[in-house]
């Protein structure tokens, strides 16, 4: 029997084990999950030890555990890390969810549940595969390291400590990752570049207690019109960050990239239908994927201060605040972008109000070549997986720990995505595509086998 | 004995009544305290009739019930309407309250509690002067007609159409309100000038669900940025309303009027330290005073939207949402003031996103002359009360009530505030000053008995 109909057989079994992880409220950003977390990582390590992995263990940290197993019973085949993450983002608002969000529900060929694409999902997926090779031989046909970690919705600072420490452990000869997307329904895809991310908490005071805004209104400053002065001038016309110093290390994008990019299946008109908004913006001069993958960008992605409830209060607020971040690409540097925006920030702010700025997390960001013969190996695994030929792209989103892996271990990142950019991923009903996730276990196993054919 | 001593010797018994009524957490603008308002509508009218009122009922509303009582037992004698409402703001945020907002506190010389200043105290203040005029001689020395009304915190609407239904009951000589401040502690003032006030919440909508901002960001509309962009543009850099026709019917300030408010004892130095902001700012061109009582403003009260809780969320939300009022001074009109506002929005706000616009509420501003005889004996009574000269003042706040009373009935209206600037109205820690309670018992006390011998 070969390795597809083999999973195919499992179908029922591979869903139960996976709806058992997302129905666990592992959400990293909220400290009331705490024991939910140490749940998630004890239900992966356990798995890992089922499907054959030896010396797996829940490594405790500063913050959320991590997971560690490994198989290196394949002398002479490649070594390859799968790193994944089983926390997720937090749920709210939750009355946006059609079904709740930790009771996994299928609708529509849909899996809907927080984490079900980002990123238990995908990391159940490599789980399933690995099971299937250790099923089909009783020990798997590569050396294998697995790094499953708790905090990368919140900066995976622990994971990187640990690396830095277990650097001669986790050596191998390429990385694989699943928690990107594919570029839309039909089209497999491996990622070759990944945005980096900034993400900042601003508090600004005013007055030192709440006010009457009519008794006080007209000769105080209000930090609700300050903050929304000061995130005015942070873009231009052009939509273009308007932070000095901000596009200084931005490399361009290459004419034959840019072509290559533009000869994709990426149909704005798709984009826009996903997004929902009457229209797009975006920089000026640039395609959209250019725009959301090659592009630095600055989004609000909270605000908040004053009167929230219901009905009317007439007040001025003591203290505005914000949350944002910045997408960065190569060759920007976090800790220097982190710098210049809160230099100009500080700058902007009128002297009426004191502001308080904190950088919640950093992360670089990445692009690769795939020229390694692994990436003909997974080109090739995916076109088991899902029957149809795989394109090379880029996503918009973050991976800190690619960029580290890459920068540290030098070895190619192999970025097998099976989410799609319309499964909201961050946002109310995530949900993965059933096809694509048993293609995904397809696929995962024919590259692992692949890879021992080499 | 005179009613001064008669008021001293019942100091006890005052608080102890003022305590039971600011216990109601009678929150007008949160729904879920319906029964609160009904039980503080009760408490009211059962004080009247204790203080010798006739005729009185709670009447129900639309909304909140509000609570009428007279006494017309002093035939030629002026015939007075005294209004006060016995709502209250929310009490949010919870936390920065040193005292819990319904359990009223003394503390240095000052009753902390919602509602302790705006308006349950300056209410109980009439009720208590009224109860010493009518223990002294069996009976009230004027004609007086009360009304109380449940709905002033959410825009008055219920009481004016009461008010339309029942003119020639309500008619009186004049108008007595004691729901404003003293110009600074020791400086008994009548106000002769309110700002008018509408009150609007805007929901400005961009993509159809929040979307992941790494995936998204940079070619979608941030309804956030959207939100800062436009109020942003509301402003000038003078701090002048830059919404096109806001300032045309803005009646100027004389000059005998500005050096009027010139003489006040009124610091900007004492009104900076209130509000502990590093610096004021306000309308060039304009003292403090004028800038708070005779100058328009435009204020946001309230934003959210997003991510808003602990941690990081990377989030491009589909919504953003503003809570904001304008300020009015004569001649503006609410109604043509909101449709500006509308407009110029809508007009300013790009085509990439969509938005719902509401007025909440609306209010005239109300200015009138200090000629009749009733503000000599208010004048006079104030200084038995406080043992201080009265000045004459505005006030920055709003009082519908007025206006439309001053519109309808062309009387007299005396505004006799016993609240001080720094009392946190509509903020934590809103207190009233004991000894402007009690001064306010006895300049009232007085001023009712004054009006008998005119």
């Amino acid at each position: 029997m070969d390795l597809n109909q083999y999973i195919d057989r499992k179908h029922d079994e591979h869903l139960k084990d996976l709806y058992e992880l997302l129905r666990i409220p592992s959400v990293s950003a909220q400290s009331q999950h705490k024991a939910d977390i140490e749940r998630a990582a004890t239900w992966v390590a356990e798995r890992l030890r089922r499907v054959g992995l030896e010396n797996v263990e829940v490594v405790p940290t500063k913050l959320h555990p991590l997971v560690y197993g490994e198989s290196l019973q394949a002398p002479g085949k490649p070594t390859v890390l799968f790193y994944g993450h089983y926390d997720v983002q937090p749920p709210e608002p939750l009355d946006l969810w059609t079904s709740p969000p930790f009771e996994p529900t299928v609708r529509g060929g849909n899996l809907f549940g927080r984490g079900t694409a980002d990123d238990k999902g995908q990391v159940h997926i490599h789980i399933r595969a690995l099971d299937a090779l250790h099923q089909a031989a009783g020990k798997l046909p590569i050396n294998i390291k697995v790094l499953i970690e708790g905090e990368e919705e919140v900066g995976s600072e622990s994971l990187w400590d640990y690396v830095q420490q277990n650097k001669s452990k986790l050596a191998a000869g390429a990385l694989v990752v699943s928690d990107t997307s594919m570029l839309a329904r039909g089209v497999p895809s491996i990622t070759y570049g990944l945005r980096g991310l900034s993400y900042y908490e601003l508090e600004i005071t005013g007055p030192a207690q709440d006010l009457h805004s009519g008794v006080f209104g007209g000769a105080v400053p209000n930090p609700l019109t300050v903050l929304a002065e000061l995130f005015a001038k942070l873009h231009d016309k052009n939509f273009r960050v308007a932070i000095p110093g901000f596009y200084d290390d931005v490399a361009p994008v290459s004419r034959s990239e840019r072509k290559a990019l533009a000869a994709l299946p990426f149909k704005p008109k798709d984009f826009l239908k996903t997004v929902g908004a009457p229209a797009l913006c975006g920089e000026k001069g640039y395609s959209v994927a250019e725009q959301v993958w090659c592009r630095p960008t600055l989004e609000l992605n909270g605000i908040w201060g004053g009167y929230i409830s219901e009905g009317a209060k007439t007040v001025i607020p003591a203290k505005a605040h914000a949350k944002f971040s910045t997408r960065l690409v190569p060759d920007q540097d976090p800790a220097k972008i982190a710098r210049l925006v809160e230099r100009h920030i500080r700058k902007l702010l009128p002297k009426t109000v004191t502001c308080k700025f904190q950088v919640l997390s950093t992360g670089k960001p990445w692009v690769a070549p795939y020229t390694h013969p692994f990436f003909e190996v997974a080109h090739n695994a995916l076109e088991k997986g899902f029957g149809k030929r795989a394109v090379f792209i880029r996503e918009g989103g973050s991976i800190p720990f690619v960029t580290q892996m890459y920068d540290t271990f030098k070895v190619p990142c192999v970025l097998l995505g099976f989410g799609l950019p319309d499964e909201n991923a961050h946002a109310p009903d995530e949900h993965i595509a059933l096809e694509n996730y048993f293609g995904g276990i397809k696929a995962v196993a024919n590259f692992y086998s692949g890879l021992a054919a080499l």
